[in-house]
């Protein structure tokens, strides 16, 4: 679903793992970045033990942290990466449980003004075509930057 | 704040952290449960650089994973060992930036049915009066054992 | 959107207006099925004086109580009359403001099982492409019908 | 409960409702304001027929109404009356029943900054300990007064 009111991006998927890598040590940074489009951003986690709970699927911290990363790099995608959003709220509806292996978050952006983001994140097994995990998420955009990003 | 309806717990918080500890590697829990009353609990968690954001304060999903691990321990407190819960939903609202060091998490039923759990973390930096993230979590309590918890 | 897993509806939007008006007086009843789809369904209401807040915008619990009935509308549409839902949870998000007249709300079905029902729902001014909010909803399908539904 | 950081109200009950009535005409405003404390208000609402969804007791809208009704007042105690809030997000957790009659909303507020303020909401039956509802509500402070609040 593209986002609802031609939401343009300024960096591309590589540009926006490049800002993703300049913030945190790469051991740090379980994610890719699949796809930019307008108001839309996917991103590929790939969930093994490290992730698991008890059970042998996806931890739900796994895929809230997942969620709120995803939306940040939508977010930076669209405003650039001098613009360092601040996770305001997040909530997550769990839906089923998610197997280990290639997780894929899509956010689309439904609202993005000089002071506020909010968007959807839509988080799937890789393939399936329903939804493990759905989230809603805002941000707050600091009137000047702050070098400060909720990840 | 007492639990608004008279919950009583069937486990002290040793008995709690002893369930805890026999379902996850020692090396996985950074939680120590501070107390347990009537329909609350109260965990610490010790933040530091594994926990941080850039910037030097807890990440958005270290409060997460907090608040949804605290709500476990709190319903666990209250049915016993046995009675496996899967959140279904958790909201956190991110008010104030967390500094590092210790964390407590405090968890307030609102609601045990046979079928449900909900309840409140506040989370505050230890000794400080403002809480830095609140949350509101659901948990569906399967109709039997699956040893499954969302930690 | 589709719904994402195929869900099947049971009811025709006319079935579905008949089910809610045989729960309502006419008089109580402001909103008109417009189409049912597979995991989806879309309400219209007209908004006028008396769904205004000053400023002369639909007012947040017109569009909260539109995202609950259109919400409940979907559920019936996908199970049949008899199964009653009760909403136990509602997030709605205020985007922009909504001006009065016709007002569109549509459901996207992401979950379905025997105990539970959860969607989201997007509500625009009618022709617009930006959503003035969009609300998470979860819905708890008693074992027995038990007559109530949360209009 | 107290509000968690010293807030100071700078309007009482009386004014308070006095502002209320300001906004509205008499006849849309079935709220009255019992008590307003540091971080808190709480609300009275009688609830009757025309609150009540089929099964005879407060329909969920109604509930929702209350509680984003109660955070402005509560808002506007501690900041004045010129200072008018819009509702940004709104979550309520269903709880139990709540029997028709009178309910009361009480306020608690957990953040109150120059551009946000959020605080929950507790609804109950009068003199019942439990919570028939409890919501989240996030409110933006507009830099310069709109004259709009969201009731």
């Amino acid at each position: 679903m593209a986002g609802p009111a031609g939401f343009t991006p300024v960096l591309d998927a590589a540009e926006v793992e490049t800002v993703l890598r300049s913030m945190f040590p790469v051991s740090d940074v379980p994610y890719r970045v699949i796809e930019v489009g307008e108001g839309t951003l996917s991103v590929s986690q790939l969930c093994g033990r490290r992730e698991a709970r008890p059970g042998g699927v996806v931890s739900g911290p796994t895929l809230m942290a997942l969620a709120d990363a995803s939306m940040v790099m939508c977010v930076v995608a669209h405003i650039g990466p001098e613009a360092m959003a601040v996770t305001t709220s997040l909530k997550m509806d769990f839906l089923t449980m998610c197997p280990l292996g290639e997780v894929v978050a899509s956010v689309n952006l439904l609202k993005l003004s000089r002071r506020t983001a909010m968007g959807t994140v839509s988080i799937a097994a890789a393939g399936s075509p329903a939804p493990a995990a759905f989230a809603t998420v805002t941000y707050s955009i600091p009137p000047t930057p702050s070098g400060l990003v909720n990840l």
